[in-house]
Protein backbone atom coordinates (compact mmCIF):
# COMPACT_ATOMS: atom_id res chain seq x y z
CA UNK A 1 0.00 0.00 0.00
CA UNK A 2 1.56 3.27 -1.12
CA UNK A 3 0.54 7.57 -0.78
CA UNK A 4 0.19 9.76 -3.50
CA UNK A 5 0.33 13.27 -3.10
CA UNK A 6 -1.65 14.84 -5.60
CA UNK A 7 -1.40 18.90 -5.85
CA UNK A 8 -4.25 21.90 -5.58
CA UNK A 9 -5.00 25.07 -6.63
CA UNK A 10 -6.37 27.74 -4.23
CA UNK A 11 -7.95 30.53 -4.96
CA UNK A 12 -6.27 33.14 -2.36
CA UNK A 13 -7.23 36.83 -1.31
CA UNK A 14 -10.08 36.05 1.00
CA UNK A 15 -8.26 36.93 4.05
CA UNK A 16 -8.71 40.45 3.80
CA UNK A 17 -12.26 40.24 3.39
CA UNK A 18 -13.10 38.02 5.86
CA UNK A 19 -11.35 40.62 8.53
CA UNK A 20 -13.15 43.20 7.49
CA UNK A 21 -16.49 41.47 7.73
CA UNK A 22 -15.75 40.19 11.28
CA UNK A 23 -14.82 43.78 12.50
CA UNK A 24 -18.00 45.17 11.05
CA UNK A 25 -19.91 43.04 12.76
CA UNK A 26 -17.76 43.16 15.76
CA UNK A 27 -18.90 47.38 15.77
CA UNK A 28 -22.51 46.33 15.56
CA UNK A 29 -22.46 43.79 18.61
CA UNK A 30 -23.23 41.03 16.24
CA UNK A 31 -21.40 37.43 17.02
CA UNK A 32 -21.06 35.24 13.66
CA UNK A 33 -20.80 31.78 14.40
CA UNK A 34 -19.55 29.60 10.87
CA UNK A 35 -21.21 26.31 11.57
CA UNK A 36 -19.73 22.99 9.77
CA UNK A 37 -20.43 19.04 9.19
CA UNK A 38 -21.21 16.44 6.68
CA UNK A 39 -24.35 16.20 5.27
CA UNK A 40 -27.28 14.65 7.85
CA UNK A 41 -25.15 15.73 11.24
CA UNK A 42 -28.23 17.26 12.58
CA UNK A 43 -27.47 20.72 12.20
CA UNK A 44 -30.98 22.06 11.46
CA UNK A 45 -32.04 19.84 14.22
CA UNK A 46 -29.61 21.34 16.54
CA UNK A 47 -30.13 24.71 15.72
CA UNK A 48 -34.07 24.26 15.83
CA UNK A 49 -33.92 23.00 19.55
CA UNK A 50 -31.24 25.59 20.26
CA UNK A 51 -33.40 28.55 18.97
CA UNK A 52 -36.56 27.13 20.54
CA UNK A 53 -34.42 27.13 24.35
CA UNK A 54 -33.13 30.40 24.12
CA UNK A 55 -35.52 32.53 22.64
CA UNK A 56 -36.23 34.75 24.88
CA UNK A 57 -32.60 35.48 25.87
CA UNK A 58 -30.49 35.49 22.17
CA UNK A 59 -31.80 36.60 18.97
CA UNK A 60 -30.47 34.81 15.80
CA UNK A 61 -30.36 34.68 12.38
CA UNK A 62 -29.61 32.05 10.06
CA UNK A 63 -28.19 32.30 6.97
CA UNK A 64 -28.36 28.83 5.48
CA UNK A 65 -25.89 27.88 2.63
CA UNK A 66 -26.97 24.72 0.44
CA UNK A 67 -26.43 23.74 -3.27
CA UNK A 68 -29.88 23.27 -3.68
CA UNK A 69 -33.73 23.11 -1.84
CA UNK A 70 -34.63 25.30 0.52
CA UNK A 71 -35.99 23.10 3.44
CA UNK A 72 -34.04 24.20 6.10
CA UNK A 73 -34.55 27.60 5.98
CA UNK A 74 -38.66 27.44 6.08
CA UNK A 75 -37.52 25.29 8.65
CA UNK A 76 -35.97 27.57 10.85
CA UNK A 77 -38.49 30.40 10.28
CA UNK A 78 -41.00 28.07 11.30
CA UNK A 79 -38.64 28.08 14.71
CA UNK A 80 -39.31 31.81 15.01
CA UNK A 81 -35.60 33.23 13.71
CA UNK A 82 -35.05 34.96 10.47
CA UNK A 83 -33.34 33.14 8.04
CA UNK A 84 -32.26 33.39 4.82
CA UNK A 85 -31.04 30.60 2.01
CA UNK A 86 -28.22 30.92 -0.27
CA UNK A 87 -27.79 28.86 -3.00
CA UNK A 88 -23.85 28.40 -3.61
CA UNK A 89 -24.44 26.80 -7.45
CA UNK A 90 -22.73 23.88 -7.16
CA UNK A 91 -20.00 25.16 -5.02
CA UNK A 92 -18.60 23.34 -1.67
CA UNK A 93 -17.82 26.02 0.52
CA UNK A 94 -18.93 29.76 1.76
CA UNK A 95 -16.07 32.51 1.21
CA UNK A 96 -16.09 35.58 3.19
CA UNK A 97 -17.66 37.71 0.25
CA UNK A 98 -20.75 34.91 0.12
CA UNK A 99 -20.96 35.28 3.50
CA UNK A 100 -20.74 38.95 3.41
CA UNK A 101 -23.85 39.25 1.34
CA UNK A 102 -25.95 36.15 3.27
CA UNK A 103 -25.22 38.01 6.21
CA UNK A 104 -26.21 41.37 4.80
CA UNK A 105 -29.47 40.56 2.87
CA UNK A 106 -30.74 38.70 6.08
CA UNK A 107 -29.96 41.79 7.82
CA UNK A 108 -28.07 42.38 11.64
CA UNK A 109 -29.77 45.28 13.00
CA UNK A 110 -32.28 43.32 15.57
CA UNK A 111 -29.91 39.74 15.78
CA UNK A 112 -27.57 38.71 18.46
CA UNK A 113 -25.58 36.09 16.95
CA UNK A 114 -25.92 35.29 13.31
CA UNK A 115 -25.15 31.94 12.62
CA UNK A 116 -24.12 30.49 9.10
CA UNK A 117 -24.92 27.57 8.39
CA UNK A 118 -22.00 26.51 5.87
CA UNK A 119 -22.49 23.60 2.63
CA UNK A 120 -22.46 19.85 4.37
CA UNK A 121 -18.59 19.39 3.74
CA UNK A 122 -15.81 18.14 6.04
CA UNK A 123 -13.38 19.95 3.26
CA UNK A 124 -13.78 22.90 1.19
CA UNK A 125 -15.24 25.00 4.18
CA UNK A 126 -12.30 24.05 6.55
CA UNK A 127 -10.44 26.31 3.90
CA UNK A 128 -11.67 29.40 3.85
CA UNK A 129 -12.11 31.87 6.78
CA UNK A 130 -15.80 33.06 6.21
CA UNK A 131 -15.19 36.36 8.20
CA UNK A 132 -16.87 34.52 11.20
CA UNK A 133 -15.88 35.08 14.60
CA UNK A 134 -16.41 31.41 16.01
CA UNK A 135 -15.90 28.08 13.86
CA UNK A 136 -18.21 25.14 15.33
CA UNK A 137 -17.88 22.30 14.13
CA UNK A 138 -20.84 19.04 14.15
CA UNK A 139 -19.59 15.66 14.22
CA UNK A 140 -22.74 13.25 15.03
CA UNK A 141 -22.00 9.57 16.35
CA UNK A 142 -23.31 8.04 13.22
CA UNK A 143 -19.73 9.30 11.50
CA UNK A 144 -17.98 7.21 13.74
CA UNK A 145 -14.61 7.93 16.20
CA UNK A 146 -12.07 7.98 13.18
CA UNK A 147 -13.33 11.53 11.25
CA UNK A 148 -10.53 13.81 13.45
CA UNK A 149 -7.59 11.37 11.46
CA UNK A 150 -9.67 11.45 8.41
CA UNK A 151 -10.26 15.54 8.38
CA UNK A 152 -7.82 16.71 10.49
CA UNK A 153 -7.59 20.42 9.29
CA UNK A 154 -11.25 21.15 9.81
CA UNK A 155 -10.94 19.47 13.56
CA UNK A 156 -7.61 21.45 13.70
CA UNK A 157 -9.88 25.05 13.05
CA UNK A 158 -12.74 24.80 14.87
CA UNK A 159 -13.54 26.66 18.49
CA UNK A 160 -16.63 23.96 19.97
CA UNK A 161 -17.26 20.59 18.70
CA UNK A 162 -20.62 19.62 18.83
CA UNK A 163 -21.27 15.86 18.88
CA UNK A 164 -24.93 15.10 18.41
CA UNK A 165 -27.20 12.74 18.04
CA UNK A 166 -25.76 11.49 21.64
CA UNK A 167 -28.87 9.49 22.38
CA UNK A 168 -27.49 6.81 19.63
CA UNK A 169 -24.71 6.25 21.18
CA UNK A 170 -25.63 2.85 22.18
CA UNK A 171 -26.43 1.55 18.31
CA UNK A 172 -23.22 3.12 17.27
CA UNK A 173 -19.46 1.45 18.37
CA UNK A 174 -18.51 4.96 18.92
CA UNK A 175 -14.76 5.60 21.09
CA UNK A 176 -15.89 8.52 22.89
CA UNK A 177 -11.94 8.57 24.80
CA UNK A 178 -10.69 7.97 21.33
CA UNK A 179 -12.10 10.26 19.25
CA UNK A 180 -11.56 13.54 22.04
CA UNK A 181 -8.25 12.60 22.43
CA UNK A 182 -7.58 12.51 18.89
CA UNK A 183 -9.66 15.63 18.53
CA UNK A 184 -7.34 17.17 21.90
CA UNK A 185 -4.27 16.30 19.85
CA UNK A 186 -5.10 18.37 16.80
CA UNK A 187 -6.75 21.04 18.75
CA UNK A 188 -5.84 21.55 22.37
CA UNK A 189 -8.11 24.36 23.26
CA UNK A 190 -11.37 22.92 21.62
CA UNK A 191 -14.39 22.96 23.84
CA UNK A 192 -16.37 19.59 23.23
CA UNK A 193 -20.23 19.34 23.71
CA UNK A 194 -21.97 16.19 23.39
CA UNK A 195 -25.44 16.17 22.83
CA UNK A 196 -28.97 14.96 21.87
CA UNK A 197 -31.56 17.52 20.26
CA UNK A 198 -34.32 14.72 20.76
CA UNK A 199 -33.77 14.11 24.68
CA UNK A 200 -32.47 17.19 25.65
CA UNK A 201 -29.01 15.80 26.51
CA UNK A 202 -25.96 17.90 26.94
CA UNK A 203 -28.14 21.04 25.58
CA UNK A 204 -27.36 23.58 28.80
CA UNK A 205 -23.87 23.36 28.62
CA UNK A 206 -23.88 24.11 24.71
CA UNK A 207 -26.42 27.10 25.15
CA UNK A 208 -24.70 28.44 28.25
CA UNK A 209 -21.29 28.73 25.85
CA UNK A 210 -23.44 30.36 23.28
CA UNK A 211 -24.85 32.96 25.79
CA UNK A 212 -21.02 33.58 26.62
CA UNK A 213 -20.24 34.60 23.01
CA UNK A 214 -23.04 37.20 22.98
CA UNK A 215 -21.70 38.41 26.72
CA UNK A 216 -18.54 38.58 25.38
CA UNK A 217 -19.35 41.15 22.16
CA UNK B 1 -36.90 34.18 3.39
CA UNK B 2 -35.09 34.61 0.33
CA UNK B 3 -32.98 32.35 -2.07
CA UNK B 4 -29.87 34.21 -3.38
CA UNK B 5 -28.22 32.28 -6.18
CA UNK B 6 -24.15 32.87 -6.04
CA UNK B 7 -21.81 31.68 -9.15
CA UNK B 8 -19.57 29.46 -9.51
CA UNK B 9 -16.33 28.92 -11.71
CA UNK B 10 -15.20 25.23 -12.80
CA UNK B 11 -12.44 23.78 -14.39
CA UNK B 12 -13.15 21.66 -17.73
CA UNK B 13 -11.48 19.57 -20.24
CA UNK B 14 -11.55 16.47 -17.94
CA UNK B 15 -14.09 14.74 -20.25
CA UNK B 16 -11.98 13.70 -22.87
CA UNK B 17 -9.38 11.89 -19.99
CA UNK B 18 -12.59 10.52 -18.79
CA UNK B 19 -13.47 8.82 -21.74
CA UNK B 20 -9.97 7.51 -22.53
CA UNK B 21 -9.52 6.15 -19.32
CA UNK B 22 -13.03 3.94 -19.22
CA UNK B 23 -12.29 2.86 -23.03
CA UNK B 24 -8.79 1.73 -21.70
CA UNK B 25 -10.15 0.07 -19.06
CA UNK B 26 -12.91 -1.41 -20.89
CA UNK B 27 -10.27 -3.06 -23.01
CA UNK B 28 -8.46 -4.82 -20.38
CA UNK B 29 -11.62 -5.90 -19.08
CA UNK B 30 -11.77 -4.28 -15.65
CA UNK B 31 -14.74 -2.51 -14.65
CA UNK B 32 -14.19 0.84 -12.72
CA UNK B 33 -16.91 1.91 -10.00
CA UNK B 34 -16.28 5.55 -8.69
CA UNK B 35 -18.26 5.39 -5.23
CA UNK B 36 -19.18 8.13 -3.30
CA UNK B 37 -20.90 9.51 -0.55
CA UNK B 38 -20.70 11.57 2.67
CA UNK B 39 -18.25 10.98 5.58
CA UNK B 40 -19.03 8.32 7.52
CA UNK B 41 -21.94 6.83 5.46
CA UNK B 42 -20.02 3.25 5.69
CA UNK B 43 -18.35 2.89 2.38
CA UNK B 44 -15.54 1.32 3.99
CA UNK B 45 -16.85 -1.12 5.90
CA UNK B 46 -19.46 -1.96 3.34
CA UNK B 47 -16.18 -2.34 0.64
CA UNK B 48 -14.73 -4.81 3.58
CA UNK B 49 -18.07 -7.10 3.77
CA UNK B 50 -18.37 -7.35 -0.07
CA UNK B 51 -14.80 -7.82 -0.79
CA UNK B 52 -14.55 -10.79 2.05
CA UNK B 53 -18.20 -12.34 0.52
CA UNK B 54 -16.96 -12.26 -3.18
CA UNK B 55 -13.49 -13.05 -2.51
CA UNK B 56 -13.86 -16.56 -4.73
CA UNK B 57 -15.50 -14.75 -7.78
CA UNK B 58 -14.37 -11.32 -8.12
CA UNK B 59 -10.91 -9.71 -7.66
CA UNK B 60 -10.87 -6.27 -6.56
CA UNK B 61 -8.31 -3.34 -6.14
CA UNK B 62 -9.32 -0.37 -4.22
CA UNK B 63 -8.03 3.08 -4.56
CA UNK B 64 -9.17 5.08 -1.31
CA UNK B 65 -8.91 8.89 -2.00
CA UNK B 66 -8.56 10.74 1.21
CA UNK B 67 -7.51 14.92 1.75
CA UNK B 68 -5.89 12.63 4.93
CA UNK B 69 -5.09 9.50 6.28
CA UNK B 70 -4.66 5.97 5.31
CA UNK B 71 -6.76 4.31 7.56
CA UNK B 72 -9.00 2.96 4.69
CA UNK B 73 -6.29 1.53 2.73
CA UNK B 74 -4.88 -0.01 5.55
CA UNK B 75 -8.14 -1.88 6.52
CA UNK B 76 -9.08 -2.73 2.89
CA UNK B 77 -5.88 -4.78 2.70
CA UNK B 78 -6.43 -6.66 5.99
CA UNK B 79 -9.56 -8.10 4.16
CA UNK B 80 -6.69 -9.35 1.26
CA UNK B 81 -7.69 -7.14 -1.52
CA UNK B 82 -4.95 -4.53 -3.06
CA UNK B 83 -5.17 -0.88 -2.55
CA UNK B 84 -3.65 2.39 -2.83
CA UNK B 85 -3.93 5.40 -0.94
CA UNK B 86 -4.42 8.86 -3.00
CA UNK B 87 -4.18 11.88 -0.83
CA UNK B 88 -5.67 14.89 -2.58
CA UNK B 89 -4.02 17.62 -1.05
CA UNK B 90 -7.29 18.99 0.26
CA UNK B 91 -9.24 18.70 -2.63
CA UNK B 92 -12.69 18.09 -2.69
CA UNK B 93 -12.69 15.42 -5.55
CA UNK B 94 -11.21 13.29 -7.92
CA UNK B 95 -10.84 14.09 -11.70
CA UNK B 96 -9.97 11.34 -14.44
CA UNK B 97 -6.24 12.50 -14.17
CA UNK B 98 -5.82 11.62 -10.60
CA UNK B 99 -8.30 8.96 -11.19
CA UNK B 100 -5.99 7.26 -14.13
CA UNK B 101 -2.68 7.68 -11.64
CA UNK B 102 -4.27 6.09 -8.90
CA UNK B 103 -5.74 2.90 -10.93
CA UNK B 104 -2.61 2.92 -13.21
CA UNK B 105 -0.10 2.74 -9.79
CA UNK B 106 -2.53 0.40 -7.84
CA UNK B 107 -2.17 -1.74 -11.38
CA UNK B 108 -4.82 -3.56 -13.28
CA UNK B 109 -3.28 -6.83 -14.49
CA UNK B 110 -5.25 -9.03 -11.52
CA UNK B 111 -8.44 -7.33 -10.94
CA UNK B 112 -11.73 -7.70 -12.42
CA UNK B 113 -13.59 -4.44 -10.33
CA UNK B 114 -11.28 -1.43 -9.65
CA UNK B 115 -13.20 0.70 -7.03
CA UNK B 116 -12.84 4.45 -6.60
CA UNK B 117 -13.71 5.28 -2.99
CA UNK B 118 -13.94 8.97 -3.62
CA UNK B 119 -13.37 11.57 -1.14
CA UNK B 120 -16.21 12.06 1.47
CA UNK B 121 -18.57 14.47 -0.01
CA UNK B 122 -22.07 15.00 -1.90
CA UNK B 123 -21.12 17.92 -3.57
CA UNK B 124 -17.77 18.48 -5.84
CA UNK B 125 -17.33 14.39 -6.51
CA UNK B 126 -20.47 14.66 -8.44
CA UNK B 127 -19.55 17.24 -10.64
CA UNK B 128 -16.17 15.21 -12.09
CA UNK B 129 -16.09 12.43 -14.43
CA UNK B 130 -13.62 10.00 -13.09
CA UNK B 131 -13.41 7.95 -15.99
CA UNK B 132 -15.60 5.26 -13.86
CA UNK B 133 -18.16 2.87 -16.03
CA UNK B 134 -20.73 3.02 -13.05
CA UNK B 135 -21.02 5.92 -10.83
CA UNK B 136 -22.31 4.49 -7.14
CA UNK B 137 -23.59 6.38 -4.05
CA UNK B 138 -23.80 5.49 -0.45
CA UNK B 139 -26.47 6.97 1.66
CA UNK B 140 -26.48 5.55 5.66
CA UNK B 141 -30.03 5.96 7.06
CA UNK B 142 -28.67 8.11 9.97
CA UNK B 143 -27.97 10.84 7.62
CA UNK B 144 -31.85 11.44 6.73
CA UNK B 145 -34.75 10.65 4.33
CA UNK B 146 -34.20 14.50 3.05
CA UNK B 147 -30.76 14.01 1.50
CA UNK B 148 -31.91 13.29 -2.27
CA UNK B 149 -33.40 17.40 -2.10
CA UNK B 150 -30.32 18.92 -0.64
CA UNK B 151 -27.89 17.06 -3.39
CA UNK B 152 -29.88 16.74 -6.49
CA UNK B 153 -26.64 16.36 -8.64
CA UNK B 154 -25.32 13.45 -6.97
CA UNK B 155 -28.32 11.61 -6.86
CA UNK B 156 -29.25 12.48 -10.36
CA UNK B 157 -26.26 11.16 -11.86
CA UNK B 158 -25.69 7.70 -9.99
CA UNK B 159 -26.60 4.33 -11.60
CA UNK B 160 -27.21 2.97 -8.24
CA UNK B 161 -27.73 4.04 -4.10
CA UNK B 162 -26.94 1.61 -1.50
CA UNK B 163 -28.59 2.45 1.46
CA UNK B 164 -26.41 1.03 4.35
CA UNK B 165 -26.79 0.60 8.10
CA UNK B 166 -30.32 -0.57 7.72
CA UNK B 167 -29.88 -1.99 10.62
CA UNK B 168 -30.32 1.34 12.34
CA UNK B 169 -33.64 2.39 10.62
CA UNK B 170 -35.81 1.81 13.85
CA UNK B 171 -33.87 4.39 15.87
CA UNK B 172 -34.09 7.07 13.03
CA UNK B 173 -37.20 8.34 11.51
CA UNK B 174 -35.84 7.55 8.24
CA UNK B 175 -39.23 7.48 5.58
CA UNK B 176 -38.43 4.98 2.79
CA UNK B 177 -41.19 5.92 0.53
CA UNK B 178 -40.53 9.48 0.92
CA UNK B 179 -36.54 9.47 0.02
CA UNK B 180 -36.74 6.52 -2.64
CA UNK B 181 -39.97 8.71 -4.31
CA UNK B 182 -37.47 11.59 -3.99
CA UNK B 183 -34.67 9.38 -5.89
CA UNK B 184 -37.01 7.64 -8.40
CA UNK B 185 -37.83 11.50 -9.42
CA UNK B 186 -34.43 12.80 -10.03
CA UNK B 187 -33.09 9.23 -12.03
CA UNK B 188 -35.92 6.99 -12.97
CA UNK B 189 -33.91 4.34 -13.33
CA UNK B 190 -31.19 3.74 -10.59
CA UNK B 191 -30.83 0.88 -8.74
CA UNK B 192 -31.54 0.69 -4.88
CA UNK B 193 -30.16 -1.61 -2.54
CA UNK B 194 -31.02 -1.59 1.39
CA UNK B 195 -28.36 -3.07 3.15
CA UNK B 196 -26.54 -3.98 6.38
CA UNK B 197 -22.88 -4.77 6.15
CA UNK B 198 -23.61 -5.48 9.87
CA UNK B 199 -26.56 -8.53 9.69
CA UNK B 200 -25.89 -8.53 5.99
CA UNK B 201 -29.57 -7.80 5.01
CA UNK B 202 -29.66 -7.24 1.51
CA UNK B 203 -26.33 -8.05 0.85
CA UNK B 204 -27.07 -10.16 -1.72
CA UNK B 205 -29.01 -8.45 -3.98
CA UNK B 206 -25.73 -6.09 -3.89
CA UNK B 207 -23.41 -8.65 -4.71
CA UNK B 208 -25.47 -10.19 -7.66
CA UNK B 209 -24.90 -6.30 -9.21
CA UNK B 210 -21.30 -6.78 -8.84
CA UNK B 211 -21.37 -10.01 -10.38
CA UNK B 212 -23.57 -8.31 -13.24
CA UNK B 213 -21.13 -5.63 -13.79
CA UNK B 214 -17.91 -8.00 -14.31
CA UNK B 215 -19.81 -10.34 -16.56
CA UNK B 216 -20.98 -7.31 -18.45
CA UNK B 217 -16.92 -6.28 -19.00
Amino acid sequence: MRVIELNKSVTESNDLDAKNLRDELTKAKVCLINLMSSPGSGKTTLLKRTITDLKDKIRFGVVEADIASDVDAIAIEENGAKSIQVHTDGMCHMDAGMTRRGVFELGIEDIDIAVLENVGNLICPAEFDTGAHVNVMILSIPEGDDKPLKYPLMFSMVDALVVTKYDTKSFFNFDEDKCYEAVKKLNPNVRIFPVSAKTGEGMNEWEEYLLGLKKDM
